[in-house]
């Protein structure tokens, strides 16, 4: 993304057995192949049989070698009828979203202003594109009967996703009640039933 | 803060008149003066009888010109007993706090993980410093039965702050209950509820 | 891309009488709508009769000003059965290409090693991705008797071009024959040859 | 600071058998806690009795290990009365400070320009807040009959000291009088003079 | 370069068995000489006896250690009466040439514009200086009857060097000829004959 | 520089009425040519005849206006014999000097470490490449009874410069003596002594 260090060479790989450095070491450029910059799969509908009826396919640095200090990656996203990839941030990339099929209603909030945390939405239809900014929370949301997909490409080799219902109410360990009670003006019972409904993050 | 452009020259002072440019644009240098550089007042508690019992007094480029494009910033937090700084995010910076008066229990949570959101806490006491990385979810509580005071330092000139419980429940206009009520997993009744707890940040 | 410079407030808009700095100045924020972040169309074909067989349509930040400083961009990429888009660079700017439709056969040549410049290819199907490193010598080929797309993103808000043919036998005005007949190692003949086959750019 | 490299990961610790690469190599997050992030005692006045009457006492990288790649660390400085920490300048780093207690006579010196090195000064207090850009000589004086205390936040997880009179006069080994006699334009006496002034840096 | 990735310590030397990061990774200071930081014999012509008559000396982090994470080289550059440094590009530096000796006929040429892609030429001699953006296609071509010399300075401490030819129709192996014959607008033949002329790069 | 923001377009010239910015705003690309890119004249001697002996000739983004964004420029130095270039830095460039003409005796010196403030020195003959880092205290001085002449090119497209003697004992105003007389650990007629030795900036 914006802020990956640049690469001072060709391309860096990851070796069998890398040292964590900040990003990773590379692999020698002679044990490097085409297959080291390549995915396939992305046209596969992934299972979204989940609470939420979405689920993320990553192809970052993770997947695909070649990515490392390159500054970007992609995920595909299916979405059932009525399917929601949650409220959530990138803490490290800008997310630039295309629908595939379907469509979507999508938004982002602003961070604090004098207006306070402006909400942009905008309803997305096949061929559509919508960037999200780095860091500001956003979310998309299949409204229709029909399944929908998009493919949504990051500004780092490896983006954070922090999935703000999971963040708050189901860390490990959780957030102490009487912080989140106060947090969002409410009493702690309404916070243990919300910390109460666990379910596992869609990426 | 890491990845804020570096400067080009010393400084590069706001004119009175300013284009918006990524960043601020320069007031000529022989405009400027040592005052251009200078900040009075950290000293003085502000005022915490809010819902949240926490005040933030913000030391960034909006109030030190000369901060413009040099890549830091502070900010002052009072702490009423059992004042609290809650759940937010900085998207561009990291933070380090120092405890000047009082104690605070505090914490973030990391990005998805395959161990989930882990949350990291520590009870705090004067002369005690943490650091919150760029782009996580922190806050500090103030346990005590003492006022309770702490200056953070921040790694932009102009850190955005994004206070989660605003942004998801109180943004301007409201997110669609739908989308929120699956991403808490909750009804809608205790969405509306959640959304009608209106309040202003505290910074 | 890697080395966008990164943004100093949430997003920094393109105002209709923009000053040209390094990027783009910022159109004031209250002016802002969600269309800023909005593009639509990606999913129609673009017309590929051209002597290359193929077609980019590019979506960077003259086409969503939003994108300014947020150091991501994309392009769809139609190519008739046979065609082909040539060898270019993007001197600024890795890209991470998807194919959606039909079968392309892709490479990149890296800078002059010991071994001299190394040729990496792919065949490419549906759903298959690949990723060609900021800088270097790349080409999609659509071997195919029906026509294939692909969607590629890039690591800058604004990537460069420099089509390989174009810029060395292209040029306005031409480069002198006798700096291109050494380059090339052929004789004068070849190289006007070469400079008469005039053809505009696919992008 | 403003050029630190930025993160590609949410934190990245020192192991105990650190590699040294530009910066630092990470801990396996699995191993990371609360106390990387955690430094104690910085409201402890450290030992001022030196030459200068000044105590540096820093919080970087080698203190929070979670600081690596997040481009921030913190400083205390205690005074003596009339205690100085003198001429020096931070290469990779801008400086924020803040007086806790007591006054400061406070300055830095420009880079070359056609009116000279302009100095800019001010007296501070309690409370006050000034910046020293990025890799300019600054200084800070405490004129008063009383201690003083300030914190300096650094933009820069391991910001270099420069401390000018060590650096020029009490280097190891020293640098040749002919030169710095021609420098500073006085007799090689004069020279040998200051270099004899031998003392250790205050932090 | 400008996106070299800035140092986070004095300067970085590369071990004897240096593991592969993005760059290199650093020698322990306490074995750090002035030899580390020193190159000679760049006042040495190198021999300019191949097809092209010109050669390149590069002095980069690989023949001067200490140029690790300093964003910065050299190369001299010697040219036979007649002799041509070839289209070429740098994908992640700036060239700043300097004629030493002789006259140079020099250009660059613009990635695509509405305009095409434009192409600016100067004719140098000793003690001319000439820029060569990051990224774009450049030469340099000694149309004098005496030998010329030019030293260029690059900003990144390793350049890579595309050599237009050599990557285009020298590759190893070799880019299918249906892939050039389209690009360039050619019959398979011509496309044969240009890659039957076999040389090497002169760097 | 390493820290120099990346070009957002191929380059970014200045037009005669710019708005200050971080850097500069640019020419409309219409209005480029060859000669923005061009300085003539860096073979020829400048005048020599000051206190040290030494005069640099500094070829930057303000006499080359195409090397905006591009974070790189150069300097000619000419020495008289026994000339000094004194101990100076560059806050925002590492330099790599070529010797044209004569020896010259160079080193630079670390910031504060366990082991002081090292010294690195050098004696360079015509030919001879060496590395002064970023921010780092560094000077060239000719031994030799003839002229010398060196090229130096630095990371940045406007380097600073800070000289020392300069800074320390000419700002203006001039730092309070009660400072430097405690930092340097002298009494203040030395101080006054020193001041007292008026004399220009060699660049």
């Amino acid at each position: 993304m914006a802020s990956d260090p640049s690469q001072l060479q060709d391309f860096c790989l990851l070796p069998s057995d890398a040292v964590l450095v900040n990003g990773f070491v590379c692999k020698p450029p002679m044990h490097v192949t085409a297959d080291d910059f390549f995915f396939s799969g992305l046209d596969m509908p992934d299972n979204t049989s989940n609470q939420l009826g979405s689920k993320v396919t990553l192809v970052n640095v993770n997947q695909i070698a070649g990515l490392n200090t390159l500054g970007i990656s992609l995920a595909r996203i299916d979405y059932a009828p009525y399917g929601l990839n949650p409220p959530h941030t990138h803490p490290q990339a800008t997310e630039i979203l295309t629908v595939l099929e379907g469509t979507l209603y999508v938004g982002f909030v602003t961070s604090n202003t004098n207006n306070g945390n402006l909400l942009f939405t905008k309803m997305l239809k096949k061929g559509d594109v919508f960037v999200f900014p780095e860091g500001l929370i956003h979310f998309q949301f299949n409204y229709g009967p029909t399944p929908a997909v998009a493919v949504a490409a990051l500004s780092s080799q490896n983006p954070g996703v922090i999935t703000i219902a999971n963040a708050v109410f189901g860390s490990n360990p959780p957030i102490s009640d009487a912080v989140l009670a106060k947090a969002f003006q409410v009493g702690k019972d309404t916070i243990k039933y919300l910390q109460a409904q666990f379910w596992v993050a869609n990426n």
